[in-house]
């Protein structure tokens, strides 16, 4: 983490025979605006015929050798921050079956086309010492890659993470990706939970489309990070947990 | 055309459910050691699971704003040249069904593993006008983007076009690609054919995989391109046709 983007390719499965060639352009135009937001040039790209629709970017940047963050070397003593909900792999999911409000659908697409490029700012300007972002393996998958990258212990106040309201009751619905089998079963030895929502434990292991940033920053930097992700694109940024030994990769939840 | 590759990813869309994952190391191990040939690093990629494999580098390089080589700007009394054997889609797909014989395997494979970069070293020595590489789209595809470009007129000669001993029989029981019978189409009104061989209609037509070159340059320069073509890791490089007028985009086969 801490790189620059600088140019960007389409990649693109596309079941031609099933839609209209017209939703490519929608799909194509979006990621390009979002390429240029993020700085990137969009240089090309590639489309193939198939059975399922797929859509990304590759994109190729700069990073200073000295400068960027990787995604373990957190230290005993900092704190973890996340900067976006949890909940969006639940909602789009939701969205599948005609489950969720209309209210909340604005919510969800502006997450998820917000760029994590403000938060990597900050992440960058506190001295963070470990980054990821939170994609398919979940917050727990994610932080236990964190946990295990050196050999460190954290601590989740899952009440103190942020997530859509909606995501519980969707969840009490029996409303999951296939992704969250996967991540239950990959984090069974890696988690201890000591906390008796059931909503919640899902939430935390539930694979995110675009999720936000965690990082592990010192604790006094913490204050003003969490201010500064505030004052830009990210309100429901906040301090989860922290760093709490250095001897055998573990995540606890409380 | 004419840039140096760089940085290269592995994008893979992969059916876990039906293959071992022992195979997806081939390829990825196959890919690497193509991407390093080519003086390019692999620096990371992604994979997702999908009904159908798929696998494929995004590739960034670099190439210099006055050095490079579009694939249309032929001009009248260049001469064409191809650097690849034509017939590896009908090739493969006969391999899909079992009708290639053991002899031609290593072949199709040394060709379709060959990389262009030579070719395009020696396309680039001897000024090349005009320049496209022949996958998808056929021969005749993409060498009528290269007359649309600018409006040029082509002539083919099929007798010079180099080919897989083995593709017409393959032809003659009915071999073909999903991408021929569109190729076939779009090319209608776009080529006139004054041959009589159906096997060749189809070689020209035919989607192919990691194909050669197509370039115009100078006759003057032929001779010896075709020479260091030979000399290098191209030995079927031929001249196939020439550039003949500049009114309507058209190719005409004989």
């Amino acid at each position: 983490m801490g790189g620059v983007p600088k140019t960007a390719l389409n990649i693109t499965c596309w079941p031609k025979a099933d839609l209209d060639l017209s939703i490519l352009g929608d799909i194509i135009q979006g990621g390009t605006e979002k390429a240029i937001e993020a700085g990137a040039a969009l240089v090309g790209g590639h489309t193939v015929d198939a059975p399922e629709l797929m859509y990304g970017l590759s994109v190729t940047g700069i990073v200073h050798p000295e400068k960027f963050v990787r995604n373990y070397g957190a230290c005993p003593g900092e704190v973890l921050i996340l900067t976006k909900n949890l909940g969006i792999g639940i909602l789009t999911t939701g969205l599948k079956f005609d489950k969720i409000s209309d209210a909340v659908l604005p919510q969800l697409v502006e997450s998820m086309t917000r760029l994590n490029a403000s938060a990597a700012s900050v992440m960058l300007k506190y001295g963070a010492s470990a980054c990821t972002d939170v994609t398919g393996y979940g917050l727990l998958g994610h932080a236990s890659e964190m946990a295990a990258g050196n050999d460190v212990r954290l601590k989740i106040d899952s009440g103190a993470v942020p997530y859509f309201a909606d995501a519980p009751a969707l969840v009490a619905q029996d409303t999951y990706t296939q992704a969250y089998l996967a991540n239950m079963t990959f984090l069974a030895d890696k988690v201890t939970f000591h906390t008796d929502s059931d909503a919640m434990r899902h939430i935390l292991m539930e694979a995110e489309t675009s999720g936000g940033l965690l990082f592990s920053l010192p604790a006094e930097n913490a204050d003003a990070a969490i201010a500064e992700l505030h004052a830009t694109d990210c309100p429901e940024a906040a301090v989860i947990g922290e760093v709490v030994g250095t001897d055998t990769a573990h995540i606890e939840v409380f």
